[in-house]
């Protein structure tokens, strides 16, 4: 398919389609069977005796040359239009308010189409101090996407980064998703030396390993957001949307395909020490948050979770991340931590595996 | 029991046990308990970044000196007359349509009957382009059968090989099984020597240990089917059919036996590096397909998950091995692999035990 | 309490209580829940290949002097009048025509008593050519018999052997128990000093540990039965029986108390490498049966399970046991073991949890 | 918040707090869903030949100066008046009856109100011989409170020692709750050099680790009661008093927060050798106070389990309390252990994990 073929078919199936996915995500966060992330199996000492003032623990964390008042991005979920819309501008707004970091979804509609899909000035103009993220698929940049391109969805929104997601999996089980990858690597270091803003390079959903990540760093790009596996998982969720039994069952058997997020972020710390690494993937409240930055993280992302509050209201979003960075603050005072660089280094629990084969005497 | 006993007691009781037989399965594949085959517990490490086009990835593998478009072996299931032929000839037309090879069941009631039980050339004119298998029961060989017999069964069906079966358990347990089985590795070796195909030997749902994988490389079998645990139980199947209470509890209690099917294939691979493998026993999907040939296989055989599809029609049976190898494909395509020694390497997640344990500073 | 105290208390009240026993253990044995034996976590390799005839399989084993045709004993379960009466013929008829050994249960309310509770010398003639055991508890020794007790046990039933068993928990979580221990090792040191037949030593339930097992073959006990937990739990047992809620409650603590079989008969068998070990405790069948031999027991014994077939008629109890030997001798076909030797080499799964984690290149 | 402001706020609303503290324990306790305190996992080996009379077993333990009959201690609950007055009234009899220690609830109200809250002489004089320990919040320390307040708490009740509770995860989930706690150790220290009666460190539920049990006896603090997790949750006890959603999801997310009691006794005995250590934290029975025993402790603690018993009357009371007693006894017969230091060498069975993988020839 040629680039023009492509931006031909897009825009009114991709809405549809995104539409969709709110839905499927939003009811699916309702019911409870999840894949683990990991996070489980990782348990903070406590510290009885913290020696800190709660309200003076530090979690301020600097990212694109702004200050955050915690290590906080709300991940990309949406571009449409209308619908998706209200719902950015709600997290915009939560953004502003707790200082913390924001990412819009694909901008592939507002690119394609001609409509801004609310994602003009306005959302800047919400959220004037904090970092905001533009958002496009890889495929996309084997499939006739370039530079131009990625200019306008950055410049749609003012925005300090542009996110390159890489969903093959995604695209795999999707009808008509985009099946071709030959030259992804290579258009990614294309832009990454054009672009006169950084590049974050994330998954959605299946994680980044470290041999990934590797040569994502290799190529230049050093932010590097894992999302990881045990949270949104894409092939249950275009399982749903599949046009028939056959590529539902398909789809269906990838449900559980993926690093889960935990191990993503230790293997990407590992094999890229000096990478700046966001955790994501599952992250359901601050205590989660606190463990990804424990195993690596210098930043934690989430999607799905605040979802359901983003759809309603501004408030109600800010309600959501702020108890997510409250719950993290309590994880730090309960490991005496008086600041993230302390939290890297608290003690954890042995797993509970190891801590069942008491070696006595 | 000479072999003229054995003959004359055989056809039509076989034949109502078969029939019961593909009932028990295909009743049985709809509930859901099995025994694990080993193959949950082995993850693949996602790769983010595959640098493929999709539809390029080769799946070939040449098998018994024809070139098959996927590594798949429709595993025997039944030999016998009207249904059993229908199905079989639903296979057989999937096989050739998916270039994948194909088996028929125990050939022992068209041997010792006079009709061809839908094993005739048509099964042949059906699939003239795959390599299709002829079956009979080890078991035999040491009560009656020698080479005449074996001839028989290969050129009924025209075929490219000669399966040998050994189900040692499902005899223990069936009323009125062939429990002698002294000389059955000798009368192999007799028969190898004399056939004109290549001889296969393969379980039947206990699974072939690495021991015996040896025993049977040494005597010139170069081609092993571990079909191994977690799939088809014959104790469960045939405590389903037992004449009384007593005998049901006893066939009951193996239901449980066997070597799970990827302990099986890692296993015969490590004893036998040099043998061709199929890996079967409990093969639910192309995932588990990617799975098998990973830890050493081949081949990938699947009986009884196809069961169903093939009871229904050829279009239902092209439906679901092409979804095994759409799966399969997807497989290679989210680990990065262009083909098929690419998957062999592919790298795997630690296991659920050891990534539950962080080993963190 | 002088031993006549003890006797003067004894014969009305202990019947009772076995009454009750046998009652509980039969409603118990219909419900599902039990600890672990430890014997989920063996599994036999298959062996695909046995080259034997399966009727050829010999199973026999020496037992104080005479040869069994299955290294079987039918454990102690009751010694009481009239109901205990019926089970303990029907138990020796079964045990006389399957040719395996046979032990009665605590004969203490028929040398107490005056009866002989149906333990006559109707027993050895109804079981002529097997070993029969008596049994009396430990705890008695200290509270009073001694050489002529025993010999009155012995005599009563024409014993081949003397069964001591040790019951410190079933005594301890029981009203009125016999709680003094002291001196236990002392008195049956004594009495194998003074009696014509072998001694044997056995828990009921709750397992012999290698330390303790190390003790008693220091004082020439050599025979050993562990009768670990997993099967009957007396500590159960008891809570049902428990006069009051706070007795109940204390007994059912310690339901879960005791060395799991499996473990009991590797550990004494590795602290008592000469012992003749039998393995009892939860033995449900000839699969169990044929681990408790692979572990290291040279006999092994079942109680509960047997039970309610003995209660029903001889040709019940010799349907049961036939089918344990029938199931053990399966497990030899399948792991092509010709005798219990052979069997006590079969080679062995790796555990799941090892197995769940292959170390793949 | 200044420390009158704060003495201020307190009577009554802590008074009220108290009440809903005892409903939620109460009909928690009720059902059944718990963390693991890691007792779950220790397992004693049976012992079947003990060589002890049961009643001669001997449980005493030294404790401030006196000598209890059991090494148990009745951990803090209620300091509150009226229904908590007769609470401690009931225990305190029990623990005169079956001489073991008792300690009050927080003494904070009684200070601060000028009721003496059903914690005056009276209390003393019901338990006139068994140690009677005094008890205040951490947090008070650096709050406002100092060597007065702690005097008052202590001669309030003729204490033998006073008790400093650490509550750091409870203060940050409870609305309004002290969440300074810098210079708490610098506090204890002071207060540690004043004192007529020693000290003792308490967490409330969610543990002390080794690391923090060495902070405290390098400042001088010998006895530490671990008060681990695996019995009441202070974040799910706060989670049900919420004032709103949003505190009561943040507080849930803390529920599972905590170091296992059983990880807690054996680091906080690794980190201190000589310290005298307090084992409590969801100790349910006497197995479970033999288990912390044998893990190190030199006196269990048990709060929750006996709180129903208290509420009743003075003989539940003592009903629960001598039943743990009881069972501890059992734990100490069926280990063959004649007291409490070789109850602390009794051997332990290897752990389910190590015992699943029998490593055989
Ligand atoms: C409704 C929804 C829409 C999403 N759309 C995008 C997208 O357009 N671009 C993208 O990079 N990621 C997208 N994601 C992925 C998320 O950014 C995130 O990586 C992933 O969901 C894992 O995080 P979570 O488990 O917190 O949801 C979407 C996720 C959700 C739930
Ligand atoms: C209905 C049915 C009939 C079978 N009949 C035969 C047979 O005649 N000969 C044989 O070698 N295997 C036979 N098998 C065994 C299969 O070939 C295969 O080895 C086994 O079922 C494990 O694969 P599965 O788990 O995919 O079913 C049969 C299996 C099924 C389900
Ligand atoms: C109803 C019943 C009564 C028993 N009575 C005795 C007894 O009198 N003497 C004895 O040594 N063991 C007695 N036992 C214990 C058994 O001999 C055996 O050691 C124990 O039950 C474990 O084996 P099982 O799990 O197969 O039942 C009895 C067991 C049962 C079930
Ligand atoms: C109703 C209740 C009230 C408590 N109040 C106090 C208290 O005032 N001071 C204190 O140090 N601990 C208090 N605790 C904590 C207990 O002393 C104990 O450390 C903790 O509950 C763990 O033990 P358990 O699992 O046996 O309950 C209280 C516990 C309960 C259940």
């Amino acid at each position: 398919m040629s680039s023009e073929e492509n931006r031909a078919r897009a825009p009114s199936g991709i809405a549809a389609r995104k539409g969709d996915h709110l839905d499927i995500v939003l009811s699916a966060s309702q019911s409870g069977a999840r894949l683990p992330t990991g996070f489980e199996a990782v348990q903070f000492e406590h510290c009885a005796l913290p020696e800190l003032d709660f309200d003076k623990i530090d979690l301020s964390q600097d990212f694109l040359g702004r200050t955050l008042a915690a290590p906080l991005l709300i991940s990309s979920m949406t571009g449409g239009p209308e619908r998706a819309g209200r719902i950015n501008h709600h997290l915009a707004e939560a953004a502003e308010t707790l200082k913390i970091a924001f990412a819009v979804g694909s901008q592939r509609i507002a690119i394609e189409g001609h409509a801004s899909c609310g994602l003009g000035k306005s959302l800047r103009r919400t959220a004037p101090s904090v970092p905001i993220l533009a958002n496009i698929g890889a495929a996309q940049l084997v499939a006739g996407y370039g530079v131009p391109e990625a200019l306008r969805a950055i410049e749609m929104i003012e925005a300090d980064g542009l996110i390159i997601h890489l969903n093959p999996l995604q695209e795999a089980v999707q009808t008509g998703g985009d099946r071709r990858w030959r030259g992804v690597l290579e258009a990614i270091a294309a832009l990454r030396r054009e672009l006169p803003v950084p590049l974050i390079v994330k998954e959605v959903g299946a994680g980044i390993s470290g041999r990934v990540a590797r040569r994502l760093t290799e190529i230049g790009v050093s932010i590097i957001d894992v999302a990881g596996a045990g949270g949104t998982s894409w092939a249950a969720v275009e399982a749903e949307r599949a046009p028939d039994e056959r590529r539902r069952d398909i789809a269906a058997r990838f449900s559980d395909w993926g690093i889960p997020t935990a191990a993503a972020i230790r293997e990407v710390r590992e094999f890229c020490p000096d990478a700046f690494i966001i955790g994501s993937g599952g992250v359901r409240d601050g205590l989660d948050a606190a463990k990804a930055l424990r195993l690596g993280a210098d930043l934690v992302g989430q999607a799905a979770s605040g979802l359901a509050s983003a759809e309603q209201s501004a408030e109600a979003a800010i309600d959501h991340f702020s108890a997510v960075i409250e719950e993290l603050r309590i994880a730090c005072f309960c490991t005496g931590s008086k600041d993230l660089a302390a939290l890297r280094q608290a003690p954890l629990l042995p797993s509970p595996a190891s801590a069942a084969a008491p070696s006595l005497p």
